[in-house]
């Protein structure tokens, strides 16, 4: 049983001093990313035009831990250990037997869970010589982070944000600028990639993968700039890993077992690797039976709709190729609220583990998500992220269907930001006017 | 010294038991509020129509402590106690080598301090068979905390917002939407008194005094329903000590002595009550010379500008008369950035703690506080509230006066919420056309 705290909250200390690597675990190795011109294994000089060594190694690396740098760990102590909630007031709402905890990322510099890879990767470029760097960004959770991120190891920072994002939610835009970065609406003029999208797609108003091809080509053109990604990546995946392991560490330190059941969102695959690798692996270490359901959105469903196979990156076709699970590299999704998840690939590593039966995965649809977003808002005061409520609705889904109300049963979900400039999105929910997609 | 950590957090059965009232402490009684058609001092029963018998108990009470119900301290837990940082990238962003700490109320339900009463008011109004609170709200704080307390308690929230906030910053309605709240923008059609502000004042943008008379007249007139302010009074002022309490607990955690300044913002001057009183009781017990400065917008300077009399709270006259410094009941501010802080009064406890020379006030300059805003966010990863960039801008340009640097010196600094809802003013910041009023 668990002792009956609100919050398990850690001290700096126990801020995980390694991250975790699923790929030397996984039971089939992971498919390399491929050179598309040799369609050969790529190797690492194939990528050194646009990110650091460290990162190219962590990249391809076959260790299980990998070191954080003290620099990293200094700037995580700003927001980590992020609290691990109890969810009581949730639970009655639901009426559940069920223990609910989440994991909250969302007290982060800008609210989410993505400065756990920013500023990893900012600092692996600073100690590289690199001056700038240059990124995409869809809802902009990512660009707010790499930008804070840059602002504390005094790199300049070159975001490209999908235009309707850019237009319909200026408030992210503001929150880069902030922290000093500059924000271009993508598909733009400044790169030949965008020029060319532009008059492929005159009506377009952008995506994920057209920005990251406008972000790497500026990268390209430049030696003192670098470029770096939000998710998909497997360093990416791996800096997100300390959420996992500072929640292990929370629910040991609260009395409480494994959780019979983990929810996270899913739309590039960093969140739900972060917090879920490091169970994965309790359960391959025999630890555990820890059953980990991805949730993604039912307007981008690449786990659940996609085709497992090599694709790229971006729309332009200047990343690698990745094995994984994909809605095709030109994939343009409905503008739905679901924020960062819009992605038409899912991360390797994620995708490997889904292949080979390491989690499951649901598609939710944004008017569920929101419906349970707001059951959640209620009951614990927070407001979560659009991402987020995909978690949330996954869990809620199941338990409302399981048996005995889930009597007795471990859930933990993982709350991956917080919606304070999702609040448009619950604006059009309240309104009953949003899209049941 | 102080050890090295960056947060130091306290564990849940260290929040605060009780709050502390700075009244019976005053070295001159406090001046009672009046009722304002016999100019006697007001009694219980003239307050029994808008308030519970605990509360009106409360803004009475000569008790030094009072205790906080289990049921509210259960909530409290969601977010509290509150982070207390050391702010060592600060420090070296502005070269000094004070040591600098920010106590932060910005994690909250809402992101600022006001939850801490709003919680408290809809307990007493549930205990007291209560069925809707109506409030005023300028920039949104007060209502969505309120909002959000009202769902806890299952209490309908009814909320007038400053009709210009409530146009110019839609998150704001939309988050307290979010917690099921109605909001209406004030001066409105619904009352006699929204009625008659728009005859006289028919191009009115709205003020919180406007407001307040809305959600009076409202109250008294459904005999289910009560009013709840969320600044100003004794037992709003009372509800806030938590957050001192906790920051003199933290400082000792920390191994740290007491504070040599204390800055916090000051509108009605709940904010400035909460985090400081404690520290000014440490004062008058002789265990510490802590310099408390209340930071006001040049914009609405009651403290450093206004006149200490007794004056209504509201514009329409519907409060009792309070002694207070004031700017006048029908003062309403330029349309600054400030945030809640344009209130035309301040909390009588404050105006009589500063009369009698326990608090000194500073006036800041909204470009100033937005730049010393900018400043703390690169630093610390935090965007702060506008009304907290005040009290940051104060600290700030106190340690660019001091004699050596403030080396050695200790300072506090109250952060009373983060900035996310704010952007668009650190956007008008940004672009450099911010007024400097």
């Amino acid at each position: 049983m668990s002792d009956d705290r609100t919050k398990i909250v850690l001290s700096e200390d126990q801020i995980p001093t390694r991250w975790y690597n699923l790929a030397p675990d996984l039971p089939t190795p992971p498919p390399p990313p491929l050179n598309p011109a040799t369609e050969q294994p790529a190797q690492p000089a194939d990528l050194a035009a646009i990110f650091p060594p460290a990162l190219i190694e962590q990249e391809m690396t076959m260790e299980r831990w990998v070191p954080i740098p003290e620099a990293v760990r200094e700037i995580y102590k700003l927001w980590r250990p992020s609290p691990l909630y109890r969810a009581r007031r949730l639970e009655q709402a639901v009426g559940t037997r069920a223990r609910i905890y989440f994991k909250y990322e969302g007290a982060s510099p800008v609210g989410s869970h993505k400065t756990n890879s920013a500023v990893a990767q900012a600092y692996y470029n600073k100690q590289a010589g690199i001056e700038r760097l240059t990124t995409e960004t869809g809802a902009g959770q990512w660009g707010a982070a790499l930008s804070f991120a840059c602002s504390v190891f005094g790199l300049a920072c070159d975001v490209f944000q999908v235009r309707t994002s850019y237009e319909t939610k200026p408030y992210r835009h503001i929150q880069m600028e902030t922290f000093g970065a500059q924000v271009t609406p993508s598909p733009s003029e400044r790169t030949e990639a965008g020029r060319s999208l532009r008059e492929r797609f005159p009506d377009t108003t952008g995506s994920l993968g057209m920005a990251i091809s406008e972000a790497i080509e500026e990268a390209a053109k430049d030696p003192h700039a670098n470029y770096s990604l939000g998710s998909v990546l497997n360093h990416v995946a791996l800096h997100q890993t300390v959420i996992g392991q500072e929640a292990l560490a929370q629910l040991e330190a609260a009395g409480e077992r494994l959780p019979d059941r983990l929810f996270a969102c899913a739309g590039g695959g960093s969140n739900l690797a972060g917090i879920a690798f490091p169970f994965i692996h309790e359960n391959l270490e025999g630890r555990g039976q820890v059953h980990v359901t991805a949730c993604e959105p039912a307007a981008a469903p690449s786990l659940t709709q996609g085709e497992y196979r090599y694709d790229f990156g971006d729309t332009a076709g200047l990343t690698p190729l990745l094995k994984m699970y994909t809605l095709g590299a030109d994939f343009v999704p409905d503008p739905v609220h679901a924020g960062g998840l819009r992605f038409h690939g899912m991360a390797p590593l994620v995708s490997a583990a889904y292949d080979q039966g390491l989690l499951d995965a649901v598609a939710i649809r944004q008017r569920a998500a929101f419906a349970a977003g707001i059951t959640f808002a209620r009951a614990e005061g927070i407001i979560p992220a659009s991402e987020s409520n995909h978690a949330i609705a996954g869990a809620l889904d199941y338990l409302a269907t399981a048996e005995d109300d889930g009597d007795g049963q471990v859930v933990l979900i993982g709350v991956s930001g917080n919606g304070q400039l999702d609040l448009p999105a619950y604006a059009d929910y309240l309104s009953g006017d949003m899209l049941d997609a």
